[in-house]
């Protein structure tokens, strides 16, 4: 969790050596608070991996992006907040490849090195005319404790700003993220970027990032809204000089995107519960992710936690729409440890259930396999109608 | 549209002749308004057909029903509110099988010929004890002017009863709905009782209700919840002694099951907009209707409506989910009539948009076919959070 001062080196993305980072304000956001952040690879090795969105609809930082991680090598990531550049034809991807352009050229690397992503409104182009002097601004304050500011530039409705960190053996992890609305997976509703100075090679990264992304941002279910913008970057300087065990490094880079998921869940849009679906005893993990999932996007559910009811009969209801292997007689339900549904029908008191605290556990027993899943989302709430009715994000 | 006086014979289930009805209180519901209702076939034909939720978790009525319809022959249906019935168990079942046997003892009947629908809170037995002697009153109270009483006994958090009718060359379609929350496809998540004094068999009715609710019910999407209890009925009196011309039939109950369904998104839960979503130039109907529901099921879409926002980006980024055939860059969507995106990108000023009105439109046209579809939907508002968290339901 971010509780580190500003000043204390080593917070999220120069939490690992061979980074530099800044966060400053260009002005693309109306409200004058940061919206550009600047992440730059020291090296000696450039390694880097990504995972972009699912959705068809990609935004021009995305496309430009995966050109770029495709490459293996990565050596600057530039993040506004304030526009998501998604939707803004042909021109809006001459914006996207003017930034990059201009990181290279103020620091003096190529641009196809450069990675870009973008959050904010769709359908907007960028004002171009703010943005690119304020790429001089954030290579000028570039500072090796600049992952505290970096995480703050790139928050669009978040509350907090959202880092991570593990260590391993001589080497470490740290990564930063924003999401608020708009969370969904398929992949990675948000803007993640994960740094270490692990020596790690690019097709190594690759599949850690995607065997990390696919337990754990692929597991949160804000809203059942997949962006058009979702960025997940692996940089890997090699300044440690240490080549990590492959399962401690695993481990790690899980570790940290496991820890900025739950964050995310907890600062989602007009949140006040959040929720851990557990599928247990599954005929596949598959299975077990489908029903988490179809519980995680049932409205009904949602504003019933939100009420702190107990409502386990939306919860069979939405069991029942998946293509799951069970018995409608056989599924147990807890809310809260409390077996409120046996054999489909009523179980315990659900006088029993407490749900007071902000964490709600629906414990969901197929019983039909050994495989099981969790997904996180969050309550259904008025506040993230009126957050996402009042004005356009 | 139900605006006739409840003395007037004629509204919904009661306009065909060959049906009698009755609405009354049975004290299930504890506000201790209408809650249930009969509706009786004295025929001299029996023919009926019906389709149902498909949840796998099917409540005790609908496993009664769907036996009942295969014989092909129904006598009368006995629907409540105040109680789903659904996750009770064999004992639930139970109560559904004595709730027929005793409409079968009261009428003369066979049980087997006695349709149960039950719509309210999952997980609860019903209060046999009230229902059984009010399927007494009720059999008492039946009546050939019976149906809005009807209508109205089958409320639950509904806040007007739903009828309709259509004539032909000597016979009549009506039907009454009930249906404001937990409404999605799969099939028709409601209860409704079509009736028709037509002379048409029970193969040719299954094939025109399925006809009818594949373009009506199932293309009505308020919140994306599918019901445990979803019960759709087509019953045929054939008391004009006419065999109706099977294309004018088809249209006669496609369009009572249209108005129905139109009724049903107009008096969703906490609803302040009607959404049509008419998906245009598809590749294939079935494409067009994937789209169409993707975007019906966007609640970052569904709050901007509510808003009055013309976020058109959010329409894009629902689109983009699908596996429906279209490039990103063709894309076009209007939204009341204004082409605020054209080829995935800025359109015409959203300013020209006006959403004032409580039905919006939204066209997105794929450019990929010749095919289209239309779904309704509506939008997502704080009171929808209020209704469905305040209290079990």
């Amino acid at each position: 969790m971010s509780q580190n001062p500003v000043t204390n080196p080593g917070v999220g993305v120069t939490a690992a050596r061979g980074f530099r980072a800044a966060g400053v304000t260009a002005g693309i956001k109306a409200s004058g608070t940061p919206d550009l952040a600047l992440v730059v690879n020291e090296g000696p090795s450039f390694a880097a991996a990504g995972v972009f969105t699912s959705n068809r609809v990609k935004a021009a930082p995305v496309l430009w992006s995966q050109q770029v991680v495709k490459g293996g090598a990565v050596s600057a990531v530039i993040l506004n907040s304030g526009g998501a550049n998604a939707c803004t034809g042909p021109l809006g991807f001459q914006d996207t490849h003017a930034t990059a352009e201009k990181v290279a050229e103020v620091l003096g690397l190529s641009a196809g090195e450069v990675a870009v992503a973008s959050t904010g409104l769709i359908g907007v182009r960028l004002p171009m005319d703010k943005l690119l002097p304020g790429v001089e601004t954030a290579a000028a304050a570039l500072s090796e404790d600049g992952g505290e500011q970096a995480a703050v530039a790139i928050k669009t409705t978040d509350t907090v700003h959202k880092t991570a960190v593990a260590h391993g053996d001589g080497w470490t992890v740290g990564g930063m993220a924003k999401g608020a609305g708009m969370l969904a997976p398929g992949l990675a509703t948000m803007l993640v970027v994960i740094t270490t100075d692990a020596l790690v090679e690019a097709p190594e990264l690759d599949a850690v990032l995607r065997g990390a992304t696919a337990k754990t941002f692929d597991r949160v279910d804000s809203d059942g809204c997949m962006s058009t913008n979702d960025t997940v970057l692996l940089l890997a300087s090699g300044a440690s000089g240490i080549v990590p065990d492959a399962d401690e490094f695993a481990a790690a880079v899980r570790e940290v995107a496991a820890d900025l998921a739950r964050q995310l869940i907890g600062d989602a849009e007009g949140a006040s519960k959040d929720i851990r679906i557990d599928v247990v005893n599954a005929a596949s993990e598959a299975d077990a992710v489908e029903v988490a999932r179809s519980i995680a996007r049932n409205n009904l559910l949602k504003c019933a936690i939100h009420g702190e009811d107990p409502n386990w009969g939306r919860v069979l209801s939405a069991i029942g729409t998946t293509a799951a292997a069970f018995e409608p007689d056989r599924l147990d339900v807890a809310i809260n440890g409390v077996w409120v549904c046996r054999d489909g029908g009523v179980g315990e008191d659900r006088e029993l259930v407490s749900m007071k605290d902000r964490e709600v556990v629906i414990t969901a027993d197929l019983n039909a396999g050994k495989e099981a899943a969790t997904v996180w989302t969050n309550d259904l709430t008025a506040e993230y109608v009126h957050e996402n009715s009042a004005y356009s994000s």
